[in-house]
């Protein structure tokens, strides 16, 4: 697992919401494929960009989440990306094991309106 | 632009949060890019599926954004998605113009870490 070195500068354009978090879009470096969408404080931000792995904040059980430490689908961090308004990130990730979603679905996002 | 024929039990398992608004991802169908995440409520996801072209709720101005209507950079989708939980949409569009970014930019998520 790879750190991201970020800079201070580079960190503080990141803007969170109201309860503090800022959407994190995760995307298969290999093929493209937008995995899952989850959501970010600034210390599991930090946590993420210093331990090369995606780390969340779960706004349902308000804790950190180690995406991956107990089923093993961890994502190594290839490339963490922050938008033009600072206010949603990007990482394209290598997905280990079976896939991001709990369902056992690769991506998260496996239904299609229509 | 082609209408997507969504079903009221698929609208009905979208879950807003307390402003009434899901984040959506919008990914370049042909390249897989991802270009921008963007807000939409209930009647901005309904015009999205009925016009087949992205539409937004702007959060700084309080109204209603389609996409493109002023610069041309409209999105034509090609694929409407929603995740596992019901609480974030992927558009995978067709981005007509010179991009998806105020900026001039292709993809807003131009910038990264380290």
């Amino acid at each position: 697992m790879a750190r991201v070195p970020a800079t201070a500068e580079q960190l503080a354009l990141v803007r969170y919401d109201a309860d503090g978090l800022v959407p994190a879009i995760v995307q298969d470096a290999a093929t493209g494929e937008v995995l899952m969408l989850a959501w970010m404080n600034e210390e599991t931000l930090r946590l993420t960009l210093a331990e090369g792995r995606t780390v969340f904040w779960s706004r349902s059980r308000g804790e950190i989440w180690r995406k991956g430490e107990t089923s093993g689908d961890v994502q190594i961090v290839r490339e963490a990306r922050y938008d033009c308004d600072g206010d949603a990130l990007l990482f394209r990730v290598d997905q280990r094991g079976a896939g991001a979603c709990h369902t056992g679905e690769r991506s998260c996002f496996h239904r299609s309106f229509g």
